[in-house]
């Protein structure tokens, strides 16, 4: 094998279940007995997905959330997780964690069941993983894969709120207080997945994900498993995010990560249950295309979130 | 909070859902629809639950093993697993990983639907986290809590075997390889989790759970979750562990962890489907009592595996 795609690939050879979706959806969906599960499993890592200095309790609150919005991707309702925690030998911070997990089950209704605690070797990254038992309402599971050409594209709401809230925290200058970078650091920190909004969908969408590597990486993803292309011609954005950056920082939104909306099909003329914005249409052929203000744009290099030190998700 | 036991009860009193069993049990069980689940996670951390110099397909193997005796103590059947890995940065560890998983796994019909791949920073301890999703028989589920007073207590198999090759591995002295010292050695690498035998067993059995940590500290668990005392009167040992220690090396054997051998309790007289050695039997009172020999043995001071860097296993 050669690095993390072929490591992937070596998995996806292995993952030949059906309800595996060949690895390449938010999560699984196993039937047992008369029920359809929806199973996905997500890892936080130090210095990968949070920063060492992100407030413990937004941190348990993450965790929950990266999790809930592959449940919300597939219309699921939450039944259930498991944590794996790694103790980290600092107790008020354990405690902190805990407490905003807790905020995160109780919103989400997502009881704790079980799991594992290991306290890691000293000096270790604090590393997290919790594992999200969700079931399927009574019509198809949406995949990544069923957009049509004709469809309309759609998000639950603006993207790059979360890109601008890590930015200013990663920036030299501590960012001032105000009500505009509280809201965006407030989005990185604490994402609200689209639970209720996903169900309400699941029924009437051709296709869904969620957005958590950036709205042009996932749009192209999902062109690419549905076999169609994709245009996108509107980035909608926060008043927060152009109060700070302006509508010409469209790029960064489009390719900033943890946004944690949803991105669905669905035909052209539909009523849909829940407010969503269009973002593009479903297109003959393949790959992604961008239109800004009406005009060709050409594509950034890069898509979305893919830094060196993050492998896929794979579900 | 003070120190590991105290997270432990924090997480407990937010697991008050039934499922979670009081986070007490091996694994949890979840009705959904009309399926009733049993869910196990564990997380393996080197340097803690296996060496850094384990080869790389035992750890894969361990990895799936640890949950499939979860679900063994369940007499529950496979369903499907999700792994959450961390790339080590060295390919070729990374693929002897994967083959070893893959062998549990088919091994024990458990096949691999999904997950989540990062990579750690540099230096990082690697981790590996496992859930495992299983379907419970149609009796009740065996837990830690029903043994009664007056039931026999037994095992699947000999104990002490991993703990011996464990010292093997660890002792300054390269040890020969001959049938003695392999026999052990693998008995530590590929545990054998009894995942047909808990399926037989469950019908049967007043309490049933697997033992990880050693036979004299699950005793001991099963005991106080039942409410009774249990006296141990045998430690069954294999020729490998006789001919390297001899009898006298009881005490190692019961308290050695990684044996994934069942340990359940019966009623007297009853016929068991599988094979399985009494080691003792349910009283009346609490704690744990020690006979060899027919004589009355202190308790050692160390009960089980409860190194430092390995806080309470949940599930």
């Amino acid at each position: 094998m050669t690095g993390e795609s072929a490591f992937i690939d070596a998995l996806r050879a292995l993952a030949t279940y059906p309800a595996a979706r060949g690895l390449k959806d938010d999560a699984a969906v196993l039937e047992i007995g008369g029920a359809r599960l929806v199973l996905t499993s997500d890892t936080l890592v130090e210095g990968v997905h949070f920063l060492s200095g992100d407030p413990a309790d937004s941190v348990g609150w993450k965790l929950a959330a990266v999790n809930l919005s592959d449940l919300a991707a597939k219309g699921a309702v939450t039944r259930a997780c498991l944590m794996n925690y790694a103790l980290s030998g600092d107790d008020a911070w354990d405690a902190a964690f805990l407490s905003g997990l807790r905020a995160a089950l109780d919103a989400y209704a997502m009881p704790l069941i079980g799991g594992d605690t290991v306290a890691m070797p000293k000096g270790a990254p604090r590393s997290f993983t919790l594992t999200a038992i969700g079931e399927a309402g009574p019509g198809p599971v949406p995949a990544r894969s069923g957009a049509r050409v004709g469809d309309i594209l759609y998000v639950t709401g603006p993207v790059g709120d979360s890109a601008a809230g890590l930015a200013l925290l990663q920036s030299a200058d501590k960012p001032n207080d105000n009500p505009t970078t509280e809201s965006l650091i407030d989005a990185y920190r604490r994402p609200r997945p689209r639970v209720a909004e996903g169900q309400a969908l699941a029924p009437h969408v051709t296709a869904m994900m969620d957005i958590s590597d950036g709205l042009l990486i996932d749009a192209r993803r999902m062109a690419d498993a549905s076999g169609i292309g994709i245009l996108i011609d509107h980035v909608p954005l926060s008043d927060a995010f152009l109060a700070l950056h302006g509508g010409d920082a469209r790029i960064m939104a489009a390719t900033g990560g943890d946004d944690y909306e949803l991105l669905f099909a669905a035909p052209p003329g539909m009523t849909l249950p829940v407010p969503a914005i269009p973002v593009g249409r479903c297109e003959a052929g393949a790959g992604l295309r961008l239109m800004l203000d009406g005009k060709p744009t050409p594509l950034p290099e890069r898509l979305g979130y893919q830094h060196a030190a993050h492998a896929d998700r794979l579900t």
